[in-house]
């Protein structure tokens, strides 16, 4: 069978199988996914088993479970059993001067792929948000977690096999033919939204072949602008914790810009405590001096730094001459993630909000809190990096899509 | 020049443009509506003069302005300018325990592309959609309508020279290399949105080939389905309605699925209508036989009538044994647009609409209420056949994103 065969099989009995969700009532659906949690919590030893597997032909610390790793799985999708019922929410109502009454309301999109990289936890975070918000999900990892990513899948379909809900909601796209994801990006009436989760090479690819609607998530190039009205003491753990507190997700920053006039003041601090905690400098040449005077060894920026997501413990530093022209250098370099602001001044907090265009503006607060669990909507698929649908950390509801009802008693247009 | 640098630049320089409608007030946008719609009548015989070189080349009623159809136009601009302001609106609002304040508000996308066809009422009606809701456009039009876009585009851009919003906001594709149209397409990150409106062969091309995010608009394969507990004094009416009244149209009907235990009496009713209406019918092989009885000629449908969109006085009709095989018909052959079940039975009204996967589903009325000027919109850039984003008609609010703006006093993550 070809790979579009395959996949439209696929998903046309994860359709309907997704009967069996859109008809489940919330305690239903929540009932499953404790089921879910309890099963993984039992079937430990064989996931670490089969994990082993997978580890043995590529280890990674990515790839590796561990038994504290499958609790904090497990603990998860608890989380997310609790969560509220995105769906059947009303979102517009009303009733026409006609007489027929019109009401928007939240329903689940259908069929959801979902193609990623080697973490073998995306298999059940993906899983329980789609199941808690009424989808079926077609699962795309990586052939380099296949053991792990099949008996996770096994393991949520076997819970929901003791419920009312179909097991063929969930579906594990082979991972061995590499033409099933061109086929899943391919499946356009088929398969409803795919969302990638991964390496910038991987999302690019998906943005770029992808003729079903995707979402894209990931690629953060954050800046820290600290302004000339800034208060330094908070200033200087604004930048440390956007910088290191977790350098290897989207949410960390990348470049630090200070206006001028509190760089003589705030450089040598702050390029000291980057320093110290193992932060590789890349700056314009006045803060290459600046870092020079110190002893603290600096390259010099080239467009390349300023536009890189490192990942690591690297910081592009620069000096501004105003707010407007750390806008104008975050519009050219910037990833349309997170911006920080830190400044005491709303004016100042105002002007920055009205010109970025980002997911998330901070104010006085490290770029580490665009995350869904921390913004309080208790899980996230992704974090959406375009305007379409969502933008910023996507939770339950970002999952679901609309129908209008509209209910009348034989209106005809005239 | 190329056409990827000619439209990178002009996307360049519209989002540069677009931070004076971004900074422009509701008050601001609205009076330049209203300068706009009074430019329109003011200067309705030269756009008249410019369609007239148009028609001479390439005659359609589609191309066609006239007095009425002119002032019709700036009756539609008036209307955009009085509906509310889509921007700024708080659509989500929390304080977290850390004492962060979380604010998400409406903002515009940025730069969004139409690619359309030969009307030219749509190059303004998404031209002031656009700037009501704060968006720069790049409008890219049929060769056909070169000269009446080029004059519209103008007579906007004048009205725009004497305000505060810069006029380079609204810009007009050159409509005489294709290669353009595949630029913009292509102008990821510097387009934010791309919307085609116009035959199904465009809006399939768009959703293809472009990789710029995009709304599929259009195609609408649309259901009447009388169910056994129908009146069929409101059925009869439904049906005529929803075939007749704007076949053109995607919210017209092409399909009308009758369950068997009504279609003795009901069939021969609305078969005799529909062909007294000049309809062509398509029939199920039953079916088929009741309309030869009556002397009505029937063609036998096949599956590509099924799901052919018909846009003229032709209609598919068949028998149903249950409203469950009527709904797998529609899963099989429908695009998901509108779908009407007629019935006195909230129990039949309820399993259709739960079991239904379109934009809108109508119980007891016309498939033409699917509009956003019926549905209380007042303007309407299009109806989307997609899940994501916006689904149904997309009004102003369906043209925005959002942002989180995120406020402390220094908070960082522990």
């Amino acid at each position: 069978m070809d790979a579009s065969t395959l996949i439209a099989q696929l998903a046309d009995r994860a359709r309907i199988a997704a009967r069996t969700l859109k008809s489940a009532t919330y305690d239903e659906r929540k009932s499953a996914l404790l089921l879910i949690a309890e099963e993984i919590t039992a079937q430990s030893a064989q996931i670490l088993k089969a994990n082993a597997q997978d580890m043995a032909k590529e280890p990674s610390d990515r790839l590796l479970l561990t038994p504290e790793r499958i609790e904090a799985i497990a603990d998860g999708v608890r989380q997310v059993a609790n969560l509220g019922d995105p769906l059947g929410l009303i979102l517009r109502e009303s009733t026409l001067p006609n007489g027929l009454h019109l009401k928007q309301i939240s329903v689940p999109f259908g069929v959801v792929g979902m193609v990623y990289e080697a973490r073998p936890n995306v298999t059940i975070d993906a899983a329980v948000i789609l199941i808690a918000s009424g989808n079926a999900a077609l699962l795309r990892g990586s052939s380099s977690a296949a053991a792990s990513n099949a008996i996770l899948v096994d393991v949520v379909r076997g819970a929901l096999a003791k419920t009312s809900i179909s097991p063929d909601v969930i579906v594990l796209v082979p991972s061995d033919d590499r033409e099933n994801v061109k086929a899943l990006l391919h499946a356009r009436g088929k398969v409803d939204l795919v969302i990638p989760r991964g390496s910038a090479s991987l999302i690019r690819m998906v943005v770029d072949e992808s003729t079903v609607p995707t979402i894209e998530t990931g690629a953060g190039v954050c800046h820290v602008y600290v302004d000339e009205f800034a208060d330094l003491d908070k200033a200087l753990p604004i930048v440390m914790n956007s910088k290191t507190h977790r350098p290897s997700v989207c949410n960390a920053a990348e470049t630090l810009l200070v206006h001028a006039s509190v760089a003589g003041k705030f450089l040598p601090v702050v390029l000291k405590n980057l320093s110290d905690a193992g932060v590789l400098l890349h700056c314009d040449t006045a803060t290459q001096k600046v870092a020079q005077g110190l002893g603290i060894k600096a390259t010099l920026a080239t467009d390349e730094n300023w536009c890189t997501e490192y990942g690591v413990l690297e910081m592009n530093v620069g000096i501004v001459a105003s707010l407007d022209d750390a806008i104008t250098h975050i519009a050219r370099f910037g990833t349309n993630h997170t911006e920080a602001i830190v400044s005491e001044s709303a004016t100042s907090a105002d002007r920055f909000i009205a010109l970025s265009d980002c997911a998330a503006v901070m104010v006085n607060a490290s770029t580490r809190f665009t995350d869904g669990e921390q913004m309080g909507f208790g899980a996230e698929i992704g974090i959406s990096n375009q305007k379409l649908h969502a933008r910023g950390p996507m939770g339950l509801e970002a999952m679901t899509t609309t129908t209008w009802i509209v209910s009348g008693n034989g209106q005809i247009r005239r």
